[in-house]
């Protein structure tokens, strides 16, 4: 069966997410970063990056979001989760996730995260000055270029609507206004009613 | 045909390296990034995130290395550039793509971009320092933990290959000593024999 290391508050919960859309079994492993789980030897054994998430399959070990969320769309065509028949369309999906990865969860990134990319103190302040700015910018971008809407994709739901879900739940702690990205905010809201969604937030903020 | 969008000495190689592997046909298009081509009113009309790469397929336009790179492998399927059959197999090429993107690319994001996350020059300058840590540690864990050998998914060449040789070009103007990890040398030099490297890099660099 499926297993999903992951943290409350961070990406896993797109894989989760993901797999509740997909119907997969699965069962799930809280790390708890306050405690640093994902910094000890058991768990860098399963994933050396020590981060979140990780997904144990019958296959072997995944990370990264975006494969992972391939992998599932993938692994459970049926729940049409992703454009698999067209290379094109899944080549758009996998581009916005990767946007997603590499440059809007980076952004957010330097807030709490910016001793991994200095080390004076003054040097990780100024980063999360910037962080509002920065985050803002790559919102802009997704509202006015990349969002088609209703879902991320246009009218169908894809492992990019998770995914983007999870980002835009960081905002306010990133002080970005929602309300200036009126489609990513009625996109979050849209997700928050999903049942999907309601049962993978429940479990990992129990 | 297929229109790449790059500048020299930039992750666009490994899409202009995986287009010559597919034997894809296919035509370049240079920016030059000292005259900022990359952010004029032309460029942002096909790239809105004003860098590179962009590819123009008869499709539309697709952006992101890994994206692009799972479409080349994907759109030419004799190339056998990627395990397309087997989702978990795709799934760790992706992975170890998406690390490339998400984390190495941008530890080295930080020597020249860093006032992409702060503005402070004296923050910039601590991000420049950091650089050669934070990208050795990344290399570190492919040598360590990821790289199989030959190539980087093992005995098969894959779209992976070109993208580590890609960023793996940058070590040494990042104060990173390529001898601290063999296997990556040997497979950068590795990859420099090949005549599509060849071609690719001559022509960017002509």
């Amino acid at each position: 069966m499926i297993k999903l290391y992951y943290a409350p508050h961070t990406c896993a919960l797109a894989s989760h997410i993901a797999l509740e859309d997909a119907g997969a079994k699965y069962e799930t492993v809280r790390l708890n970063f306050a405690k640093e789980e994902q910094r000890k030897p058991e768990y860098l054994g399963i994933n050396p990056k020590g981060r979140a998430p990780a997904m144990v399959t019958e296959r072997g070990i995944l990370t990264e979001t975006p494969a992972i969320l391939a992998f599932i769309a993938q692994s459970f065509p049926k729940a049409r989760l992703a454009p698999l028949e067209d290379p094109f369309l899944f080549a758009e999906v996998q581009a916005f996730n990767s946007y997603l990865c590499s440059t809007v969860h980076v952004a957010h990134a330097h807030r709490m995260r910016g001793y991994r990319w200095a080390d004076d103190p003054a040097a990780i302040a100024a980063m999360q000055r910037k962080v509002p700015e920065s985050v803002a910018a790559c919102f802009q971008l997704i509202e006015d270029k990349m969002f088609k809407g209703p879902w991320v994709m246009g009218e169908t739901y894809t492992i990019c609507d998770p995914y983007l879900f999870t980002i835009a739940q960081w905002m306010e702690q990133d002080s970005v206004d929602p309300s200036r990205f009126p489609k990513v905010k009625a996109h979050r809201e849209r997700m928050a009613e999903r049942p999907t969604v309601k049962k993978a937030l429940a479990e990992e903020l129990a």
